[in-house]
């Protein structure tokens, strides 16, 4: 099943039912829920809209940070938080991720936060799901991580402005294994961003039409040249036993940031990475504990994009 | 220690202080018990007749589904939720299952949700249990899993009705190692089922009193002839390890239930599975999927029996 | 880092921020927050005075019991928990444990409970906390257990009185290895206790100041003579495998406590262990379940005093 076929996600009157990926989302839709999310962060207290509601994150494979933003923002709703990691449960072996889904939906949960490492598996739960229940892709294979892509969104508009015609990004690494890379490209496009340039040796790019409309380059220098963010991507170590990379100094040292490079930008650039780094990798420490990384502002975007999403789909 | 001979679970006034076996309940107090369930399906409305108790699920053998069903529970009536997978602690080596209830216990602790590989490991702790304190058994070794038996005689009533004298069951495969079984059949036989039929390769039937009044057989077809409900179990992968089952074909030719060997049942009858299923072994998807299945509305079920049973026990 | 030397639990105007240590925490301080743990075992009223702030437990080192008890008080403030176990997550592989803390901080989670196996872990993370932010240690390295202390204390304060000046107490066991004993021995030196005896074979008792002012011996039945409350120690298995313990037969025969050798202590004495017990090494179930026991006094007494820790800090 190919997420980007899928018309699951809106309803026959254009409204959201799941959050399954940016890509196709309308620009009034996306500017929509960054406009909830940042009505989130300014407005702290804590209320009760989904009180009584039942969510559960559903985690075919692992994440920790991920699930505790989502876990974070539910609470923050006043919702009921049911946890079930897929990936090491014993009990569920030989049951389909189907069969998981309806059963934990037939306990009565409306939402779910579904994880998985095959692409369009979570919009194939959506398929299935009963009218009122609601799928949010925390995640899928290498396709889409919408929440992910909302809140980098979320933390450009907040640091550059919301028109983002004048923009110029550069995203770096791996963007051929990367579904937050694809979620973020999706996003900017829709938003107008006005100069997309991705870098990262051959072998971490993607083919196909991932890249439409980028300027695509292997060096990074060139592509760091007066941009006013720059958006790191993590480098998975996998990437070296599948002779990829070959090694993470030699990665360090052609496509890491450090503040050497960074001077290369807009002198106020913007530093994005989606987390957990690898610091002296793709990142050096000065760069992001420094003072033009929005990298913890990000995290706490995240929980705001998340609460946004929830209401909008359940509340 | 036995579970049938132990009386714990009623007071001297016959009121339920623990629900650790529906062998010997009362037929009021199962009646009580469906009522009360049913009730709380026909008012889904969230309330906090809990608030401020403390449940805590205590798993020494593992589970996700029962799990989540319990907290589902626990969450509508407004408990606070600890959990503890004894199964994976590797914290409480070396400490008895007596010790690490009696902690948990002292916390304040009032509702223990106890699953354990051990016949009458849960009675034991209930034994131990200080006043005001109950325990639910969430299955214990071969013996018991009375709120799936609970669960099972809610589903057989809303769809057939209170009076049980006319009903036709058929139970179908491993009994002898299914503690769900033993807690459908004592259930119903305290509500008058009309004809138990019990079928399954003999090396998984049990010996003894478990199938007293009970029709047995080894044939399916046989079994299926005019029943008004089958309840089909699941076959544990272990069994082949064990012995006991040839192959998964050979059970799912002789003991599988398919939409042929359905058509020899009421037309009106209805499928029960406690799940997971192994689609293709016990049960076709055919089967499974289709508007014979009650097996989605059995976990609805759940929750509200849990409600149910958590409400009378601590209410 | 060092915790003694870190003044950071204080703030300039000497209130309590982080509870890393009871190392130079002030008499005041301490019996301020032994006399808020009462107040809360007297009034089990739920409340809500942490309604809506977020409290996360971080354990980087397994435990169950110390994150349950946690885990419950916070519940009983109202507060909304966060479980995050860093010791079995895959996910965090790579990154420091200060960017996983200065991650879920920026999710706006305002408490830490955080355990970790190195000394002064905790510290290091309390030093780098936002302003607002206050962790407790939950146990580090062989350093501090301040919350076991604290319960200790109000274990022996509820037993014996206010007044520590003629209480003689036996600490026994394996000191060197124990955060527990750490912190037991500063606290009661605050208290001004009248006699601190403390017991264990050469190789189980620490160097240096750790036991200034204590009576050091190798005899328990000396060590027992007429004291009024013994605290014995858990022995991990790991010290036979690092040759500091030839057995536990041998050790229980020369340090375990059975009701014989009680009979030495004051008639009225008390016996505290922190758990998980080993019984038959260190304790005999005759002692552990005795009338001098307060075993499970300590646990339920635990949940109190986080409930003052954690409201003393954030409340």
């Amino acid at each position: 099943m190919s997420v980007s076929d899928s018309p699951a996600q809106l309803d026959s009157a254009g409204r959201l039912r799941h959050l399954l990926t940016l890509d196709g989302l309308p620009r009034s839709t996306l500017v929509d829920l960054l406009d909830r999310a940042q009505a989130c962060l300014d407005d702290d207290a804590p209320n009760a809209r989904l009180a009584g509601t039942a969510i559960c994150t559903l985690f075919f494979e692992p994440s920790t940070r991920t699930r505790l933003s989502f876990q974070r923002a539910a609470q923050r709703l006043g919702a009921d938080v049911l946890g079930f990691d897929a990936s090491t449960s014993s009990t569920t072996k030989g049951e389909t991720a189907l069969d998981t889904f309806r059963n934990i939906e037939a306990m009565g949960v409306r939402g779910f936060v579904v994880r998985h490492s095959a692409d369009g598996a979570v919009a194939a739960l959506a398929a299935a799901a009963a009218p009122g229940v609601a799928l949010l892709n925390a995640g899928d294979g290498r396709s889409a991580h919408p929440t992910q892509g909302l809140l980098d969104m979320l933390t450009l508009r907040q640091a550059k402005g919301a028109d983002f015609s004048g923009l110029r990004v550069a995203i770096v690494g791996d963007v051929r294994h990367s579904r937050v890379a694809r979620s973020d490209l999706q996003a900017l496009r829709t938003l107008g961003a006005g100069e997309i340039r991705v870098c990262g040796p051959a072998a971490l790019l993607p083919d196909g039409d991932v890249l439409a409309g980028c300027t695509v380059g292997h060096d990074l220098d060139a592509a760091l040249e007066g941009v006013d963010a720059v958006m790191m991507l993590r480098l998975q170590r996998e990437r070296m036993d599948e002779g990829l990379v070959a090694s993470l100094d030699d990665y360090h040292r052609d496509y890491g940031l450090d503040a050497r490079r960074l001077r290369r930008a807009a002198p106020d650039a913007v530093v994005l990475h989606p987390g957990p780094m690898n610091r002296g990798v793709e990142i050096t420490d000065e760069v992001a504990d420094g003072p033009q990384s929005l990298i913890l502002r990000q995290v706490r975007n995240g929980v705001a994009v998340r609460m946004a999403v929830l209401d909008a789909l359940l509340g």
